[in-house]
């Protein structure tokens, strides 16, 4: 870094992880942590500014941009809560951040920002038409996602907009945490398949015998990921839950499609990982449940990026705040 | 209309009546007519040339806009098909009138420019954020939609973007015409309540007495008019029949609100009419869907503009067009 190099520093708060990262001059300098002592807000922005001090060198700071996983408003900089970690209820993060670095600071939710860092990937890559609606779903634990249109983030009201594990897939269906009934996070995160999978080899051990014997016998050792593997091994229950799974997933895309009609749709999380088990199957579903847009004309396809979307996402957010082009 | 002035011109095509308007200088000119002849492309399209060279008189024509209630692509202005009128495939209208007026023209769908008309008409009476996603939804015979973002319409892929009626409410449902089951146009449109209140008449006479007393004896001519009257009247079936159609809606609606979190949302269509029926049951309802965005934020209310809401919008879409201001 040259000295007096202009920077955008980009931070992550995750529920166990801190991620930092400088970009200055097209380099990235990251540093990834555990969440420091007691994960208080106190404690967590005074290690972002000693890992800021850091990292930054020379150069000087010009805006930041800061993911974090719960609910905030991201005009006034707020965190509404964030319940992995003790004491975070109503922060005003970016103004305490803005403060101590005086440097304009932006805030925005990991799903929006890894959507952001996604679209912006994409762009790079031959993207076939930046203007149209563009959306991003992680598929993990749990599901998240983001949406962009006319290449900015939709944020609706307090940052509501592409809560899209929360859309109804299943009205019938398990009661969600959230208070709603079959929500798409419920009947196809990770966490769900998980969850159904073992509730069913509980049931029926003699049915479920590939998935408990993949598990090491224990029942509450399969995972999502055992789920996929039953499936591309071609054991009935696996292939059952999965695609249970896949359906719920496209009827949740349909709503999406019926009222974007984006020109992609990219998934990433944990479950992405599985592209071949999961686009074939996916598309094939999709066509059961939308007529009016067209279908052939939307791509769905895998994130390009890995984890860190939502910090490469901060740092582009926190380069749009700045006015300089990261 | 003084000589010279600049007008603009809006149509909607439907699929028994045509309707011309010409506004220049805060004045609107307007003629509805009944399809003419045939309800061939040509034959409409002389008699819009017609009636635009009536109502014109001295002014300039500087652009148009033109709507029509079937599938379109609004970039090229092909209207790629319109079911109620013969011979409506494939056809360059906008082309076809740009050339034959010498005027920029542009073709939406008539639930687009219905949004684009209930925006206008909302910000210029005191909405509280125009900055905020804006939905719009016809209640009538069917259910189409419109999204309005930052002020300008969404359209997606192939206009596709705000076919809210073909979001699945019920996985398991009745097949709608469109191939899926249980959209929500299936579950909640004026056809629908009438059909299903029909049903239920026809299979239980006693039950449905009140509702069959209303239609003069005649179960094929219950309504969904009827449906909402008996609602009031506290005819148990009627309430049973109106409540499930909002519970769709609801869900319906839970979707759209977690994809876009819009500030507002716009009810029109002849079922929203019946406003006092309709909107406290629906708020009530939409609690049980919608708990990660802040439903007190969103404004849910009826049209504030009439029938003529795609003309209107059709006046304004050309307006921008023109680069005037309408």
């Amino acid at each position: 870094m040259e000295k007096g190099s202009e920077a955008i520093l980009g931070v992550d708060i995750g529920g166990t992880k801190l991620a930092v990262a400088i970009e200055v001059a097209g380099e990235r300098r990251l540093r990834k942590e555990p969440i420091p002592g007691d994960g208080s807000p106190e404690r967590v922005i005074d290690r972002i500014i000693e890992l800021t001090d850091e990292l930054r060198g020379e150069a000087v700071l010009r805006a930041a941009g800061i993911s974090i996983g719960g609910p905030l408003d991201h005009r006034t900089g707020h965190v509404i809560n964030f319940p992995h970690l003790p004491g975070w209820t109503d922060i005003p993060l970016a103004t305490i951040l803005a403060d101590r670095l005086q440097i304009p600071t932006a805030l925005d939710n990991d799903a929006n920002l890894g959507a952001l860092a996604e679209y912006h990937h994409a762009v790079a890559n031959n993207l076939s038409d930046p203007d149209l609606p563009f959306v991003y779903l992680t598929l993990s634990t749990g599901i998240g996602g983001g949406v962009i249109v006319d290449g900015k983030l939709l944020h609706g009201v307090r940052t509501g907009a592409g809560e899209l594990g929360h859309i109804t897939v299943a009205p019938d269906g398990p009661l969600c945490p959230c208070g709603n009934r079959g929500c798409l996070e419920r009947m196809a995160s990770g966490t769900h398949i998980a969850g159904r999978a073992r509730q069913m080899a509980g049931a029926d051990p003699a049915g479920a015998a590939w998935m408990i014997g993949e598990a090491g016998g224990e029942v509450d050792q399969i995972t999502a990921k055992r789920v996929v593997a039953g499936y591309r091994a071609g054991d009935p229950l696996a292939t059952m839950i999965w695609l249970e799974a896949i359906e719920s997933l496209a009827i949740g895309l349909g709503s999406i499609i019926h009222v974007l009609a984006p020109g992609t749709i990219i998934l990433g999380g944990g479950l992405s990982l599985a592209a071949d088990a999961l686009l074939d199957p996916l598309r094939d579903a999709l066509k059961k449940y939308v007529f009016y847009v067209r279908l052939d004309m939307i791509e769905v396809r895998t994130a390009g990026l890995g984890h860190d979307s939502a910090l490469v996402g901060a740092l582009i957010c926190g380069g749009t705040r700045s006015g300089a082009d990261t």
